[in-house]
């Protein structure tokens, strides 16, 4: 049985858990608290000496880094449910460039953003800070305008609809703490339609992070 | 034949030539020059929109990001020269985890000191910028230190050394420029013994930034 240490609202534990659906397989889910202190508990540490989420623990073995997480379950169980990467070598390459660019710089500028908004008290918010996240935030995403249209031709889930999705949800979030964001609006249609389609899907829906339900 | 466009002095160019030679793959390596603007010319742009260096181009795939290249190296050419990577699954995802750690955490950690020296006119250091750099990439290479351990024990040549060792050299670039930096003597004796280790390799020798011969 593999245990995964999961923290709700986390766009890297998300992706864990939508690829753990998407093999089928089989998993305890455990919810740790940021509030109570649960990712710098000596316990935890031991398993994740930067203090992170999500972990993975498959009987001997201790993963972090989700992106390293889906490698390892695409590696161990490949006839498990569905892939989580192309097997043809070369579209392979494509899907691997693109979650190394969602994780060195996409989400260096949504974590920009994030800290600018839901990580500063309301009060302190500075707009100008916020507008020039916001922009290298949209500049990023137009990079990905391509696969985003892709995507409709691919008609296949995978290890990048996973790492991407949780990201942009994210920062639809974010808008619904500032409506002001204008990221709904300033979307690109390809990443608009790219969205709604996996938006829908029961997948994206049942591992929603609880708490924002 | 692969075309193989290389930059002489990043580390994340001499990454795949490493994994080029350990492979003993046929390739033409192209030069390219900073100062010329090579990286920003529409030709370059077209392979890589981020005008990073380096880029691989075998037959009909283009691919950026170095991590992904060696990914690519090895599902291409399974059976040529050494492996890239461990074919132990477990062991694979460890060696993953360090290369995603090098991607993610160390190498911002080295590029903010490298910004603060080599990227900024020396009448313009900023002592305290430098020191508390110098600081955060400390404790970044600390953690790595279990694997350098490791390392002896392992006696095998991984994607995991070419991704950190022109980091590392890097950094030694940096001290001789600024000589009191202190790196070469606070390097743990497992990161000294396994830099020495390689450097002493003819594969780490014959691939050194030609400028910096």
């Amino acid at each position: 049985m593999i245990d995964f240490y999961y923290l709700s609202g986390s766009p890297f534990a998300w992706r864990v858990w939508l690829a753990l659906e998407h093999k089928g397989l089989q998993y305890q889910r455990i919810n740790l608290s940021f509030q109570n202190g649960d990712l710098k508990k000596k316990s935890y540490l031991m398993m994740n000496p930067r203090g992170k989420a999500p972990v993975l623990v498959d009987g001997e073995v201790t993963i972090y880094e989700s992106a390293v997480i889906l490698e390892y379950l695409e590696d161990k169980y490949p006839n498990m449910g569905a892939n989580l990467l192309p097997r043809d070598v070369n579209t392979r390459a494509l899907s691997r460039r693109l979650i190394n660019e969602i994780d060195v710089y996409l989400d260096s500028a949504s974590r920009r953003l994030l800290m600018a908004t839901l990580f500063t008290p309301k009060e302190q918010w500075d707009e100008e800070k916020i507008s020039r996240a916001f922009e290298a935030l949209d500049v990023e995403l137009k990079r990905f305008d391509e696969y985003f249209s892709l995507g409709f031709e691919l008609k296949i889930l995978s290890a990048v609809e996973f790492s991407m999705f949780p990201i942009i949800a994210l920062i639809l979030r974010i808008e619904e703490q500032k409506p002001d964001l204008g990221f709904s609006k300033s979307m690109s249609p390809a990443l608009g339609a790219w969205f709604t389609r996996l938006e829908t899907m029961s997948l994206f829906q049942t591992t929603r992070p609880p708490h924002w339900r």
